[in-house]
């Protein structure tokens, strides 16, 4: 894509009201825009980077056998109401031309629990799961994280359901493992820390998976040991790690990007959501929900890869993995060819590219290059010509090289 | 997919009050699922739909430069002060905690318009189309047609931004063909006419593109010589067809699968989005809206295609493109192997198979294909084994073929 064409443009200055670095770095980058506090509008360049982001879960989830499904956003009050919890403070709520209230949905567990009740009948029909990349919507008191804490946001949610304890810990165990693979692909798995968090009333742990950066907002203590994290709301009552034993922990701020938990039967209970066993009697159905907010998940990536000259992309999430600059390239001249072929070669072979052909200097094309963040950073100059080749910077180490053009689709595929 | 795995089961009748065929269809063949009057959650075989739908759209779409963008459904209260749409009947709202309200966005040209304000300044910045899909919110009186008029929505929303009314003409031009192959690649271009409407305040005429179908609570008259039909609102003053001259139309009932129009400065005047010409003076911004609502599409083609047996659709949107029924399959058995074989082979060529490997009688399998309504339905029993063949029946016309195994693949590549 020609960065001409990009209806959006960089800006040097983040707007004043903004405090958080994620949000600061995206609006400068045009990758979002602010529309209002807890609010935000994905531009193209941050579309790009949330459907990669989103088709990564997806994939993950397919093969845990996750069936994907799209709930709405309006919900019935009297499903609030069978579970209690249509007077929580973060439920917004309308009303239509009869009076009649909905909930804007925070969650789905009283949407997905009726459903479900449709299809299972006999224990033939576990264990299931379902899932789906839906806008959710919470009336966060303070929202002044970027788009790490949205008051609407794209949630990806997944329930499961399940005949016993034992088919529930299983699952459980399985989904901890494809959250671990899921932050690995998006290049923050080295980052990443399963941590230990209470279980409420259900079970004596439930457990988030904690990213570290200085703008994280909560604490963690990871064992020095095996590397399992506590998060502080547990910290007192857990001296010792809960995996391995030892005593001596790291604190650390962590972002949460990810929690998995055990509904027990909270909400199978509330609709009557039961199965016949191979008895025939009637068994409560065991349910377990894991959240990932999507664009928690790309503020965290931001938060904690960026540094002092821009955002930093993973390439398996990056808008575009090459960002070619064409210097001093006029059109018609050899730097314009020699950019426009190198674009048909890399894209023949399935490697995206923004090309900034826009008529600006080569420092204001460096900086842009940084703060936008591409894995790869292709300069070709007249310069470059001369020596048959291009610069090849990589945007997460700094390191330059030069590379022959012949040899320059087969260096970035 | 095996269908003994989809958490969906097809059920023998719709729910008493549902009276629109689309729902009654889509709701037996687990596609959809009704949460209340006018909002759905789409169920994994309906999701492929809308998904293959939406790619259609999105890919056509950006043949004609579009820019996809996510604009959020929560929009500022002022904004729809700023244009004189706060009390329109159709709106919901909403308010937080600090009694501050919002709109849920029926439509987006109140943050569309002040978003593109922020990067349009010069001629040089225009023109721009930018779209989204994106859940919409609308206060319907009534909503019993299913997924044709829904409270909650799931639309593809493009607005495009021009230098003179001329440049827009242009591009509503390419509009209107990008409409007629979106809803040709869809499957119902034979049935989907250009219509001409009332154009409002703003122009003589709007477009809607109307798909004939008895279930179609719009009237349509279609000019007998050269097909372009005008819609019932401006019939009486439209005695002539708009682009022949002749007089003789065919009156049909039909469903509006889109619509096109201009908005003149009616928004850009709101926001005072103007740009600077060549010259260095101000002028201000002409916009065009192009809606296209996903389920109502998918409900049309529904309603459009299907038969007295069920959904038929089109190879392009199915959610699989074959249906393979294995008869008397039991595990271990040659036609469960062979079944086996078969889906191994077509998976590997990119064609998507459900495979019906339940424990149900043959007719109830052939029933059940009748009304999911994949392309093709591929029968292996021990009698077409005995053959070395697998019976391949239309689902559209319901032609049968005996056809070699040896040659299937080939034969529905």
């Amino acid at each position: 894509m020609k960065q001409s064409q990009l209806f959006t443009k960089t800006r040097k200055e983040a707007p004043k009201e903004e405090v958080s670095r994620n949000a600061q770095l995206l609006i400068r980058g045009g990758y979002i825009d602010k529309l209002m506090a807890g609010v935000y509008t994905y531009l193209p360049l941050g579309l790009r980077v949330l459907k990669n982001i989103e088709q990564i879960i997806r994939e993950e989830l397919n093969k845990a056998g996750g069936q994907e499904i799209l709930m709405p956003a309006f919900q019935p009050k009297e499903n609030w109401e069978l579970t209690k919890r249509w007077d929580i403070d973060i439920l917004y709520k309308t009303k239509d031309f009869e009076g009649r209230e909905y909930a804007l949905g925070p969650t789905h567990e009283e949407v997905v629990t009726p459903l479900l009740k449709q299809f299972i009948s006999s224990y033939r029909d576990l264990p299931r799961a379902v899932y789906q990349f839906q806008d959710k919507f919470r009336m966060e008191k303070r929202a002044k994280s970027g788009i790490l804490r949205g008051r609407e946001f794209l949630m990806k949610d997944l329930y499961s359901f399940h005949a016993n304890e034992a088919d529930f810990d299983l699952y459980y165990g399985v989904m901890k493992k494809v959250y671990g693979e899921i932050f690995k692909r998006c290049g923050i798995g080295h980052k990443t820390y399963l941590t230990f968090a209470s279980g409420g009333i259900f079970s004596k742990y439930s457990h988030e998976f904690q990213t570290i950066t200085p703008a994280g907002e909560d604490l963690i203590y990871i064992c020095d040991n095996c590397s399992l994290a506590i998060n502080k709301e547990i910290k007192d009552e857990t001296p010792k790690c809960p995996q391995c034993n030892h005593a001596d922990f790291k604190e650390e701020k962590a972002i949460e990007v990810g929690n998995i938990f055990s509904l027990k039967t909270r909400f199978s209970d509330a609709f009557n959501l039961k199965y016949k066993d191979e008895k025939g009697e009637l068994q409560p159905v065991i349910m377990g929900c894991y959240g990932i907010g999507l664009g928690r998940l790309m503020g965290t990536i931001v938060e904690a890869l960026a540094d002092d000259k821009g955002i930093v992309w993973p390439e398996t999430v990056a808008p575009f993995k090459v960002h070619l600059l064409g210097l001093a390239g006029k059109e018609g001249s050899a730097v314009t060819e020699a950019a426009e072929n190198i674009i048909t070669e890399l894209e023949h072979v399935g490697v995206s590219v923004l090309y900034d052909d826009r008529d600006a200097t080569a420092g204001a094309k460096f900086a842009d290059a940084d703060l936008l963040g591409m894995p790869y950073r292709v300069v070709i100059s007249e310069k470059t010509l001369a020596e048959k080749s291009a610069e090849v910077k990589l945007r997460q180490t700094g390191e330059t090289t030069l590379v022959k053009l012949d040899h320059l689709v087969a260096h970035l595929k």
